[in-house]
């Protein structure tokens, strides 16, 4: 069974209170779709501020969601100085504290985690490969530093469309990139 | 087979004639050894410049070497926006160009690589081990992001001991870090 590849780079989900703190009056406006139906990347940007640094320029999706969400990588952990946990989306219980500033405001919570290696499907394509009681898959990278990457979480919802997604950490690590086709092992 | 891991921070060796074109007449100090013998972390940095960015801070390893290579990850090759190959040591043939900032100079140079993932080993370790005849194996690494790395490159000599060496990215995307002992699958 072969996937697409998404490298998705450190990025933030706003809920709709939290932007209009970070952003005021401004409207969220897509750049581009992402691969996931419904989901985008806007224009806007924010920066991600810890006691010890400071990254500029990242990415915020769309649409809004309930609640507010930092994804980093281990890498980004290090620049920054605080410890996220691996996490899926949405569990954000004892997430990292990071602050989240805007051009309007910023914002300090508990609300960064570092994104478990995931597999988006739907519940067709999930019956037709053969996945439906498997929680968890390996996928391997055929490279010039071959890697295969356990710990890949099936994520199912009636909207998504067959996806991998690694952090950039796992896909500089095995020089993948966005758009390889790579090999799941169930 | 388990292995001690040391991970690479991005780094620079230098030729003494480069050196003296990068620090002038500062003598090369000493800040701490490393585990192989012989091989030390030196107080002197430098910045890699490109024509996209720089990255300050990069520390010059000890001794010198009869050649002048910088090793950084794939992640640092984005930002530099440069396409190294990768590389054992010593091998910088169609290397990728950088521009190496010292406090007295700057030199230009082919000569950047992303190092292989490789194990440091003597020819008794080496036998005691059963890896004579093996030219690389793969690792292990048991986090909670599992990865096994392949390609991982049997580097022998009779001053080296058993270590295995792997960049940030490797290190960064499964979890692993300096110290933790590894397992090794031949």
């Amino acid at each position: 069974m072969k996937v697409k590849l998404g490298v998705s780079n450190r990025h933030v989900h706003l809920s709709m209170d939290d932007y209009k703190i970070l952003f005021g009056d401004v409207a969220l406006e897509k750049e581009r779709d992402l691969v996931q139906p419904g989901q985008f990347a806007s224009k806007q940007k924010v920066a991600l501020k810890t006691a010890k640094n400071i990254i500029s320029n990242v990415r915020v999706l769309g649409p809004f969601r309930p609640y507010t969400q930092v994804e980093i990588s281990k890498t980004d952990s290090f620049t920054l100085g605080i410890n996220p946990p691996v996490r899926s989306s949405g569990d954000l219980e004892e997430s990292a504290e990071i602050t989240i500033v805007g051009p309007n405001g910023e914002i300090t919570k508990k609300c960064c985690i570092i994104p478990t290696r995931h597999i988006h499907i739907n519940k067709e394509e999930r019956e037709k490969y053969g996945l439906v009681s498997v929680e968890k898959v390996k996928v391997k990278i055929n490279s010039e530093k071959k890697t295969i990457l356990e710990d890949v979480y099936i994520n199912e919802s009636p909207n998504f469309v067959l996806e991998l997604h690694l952090d950039t950490d796992d896909g500089n690590a095995s020089l993948a990139k966005t758009g390889d086709e790579v090999e799941i092992i169930i």
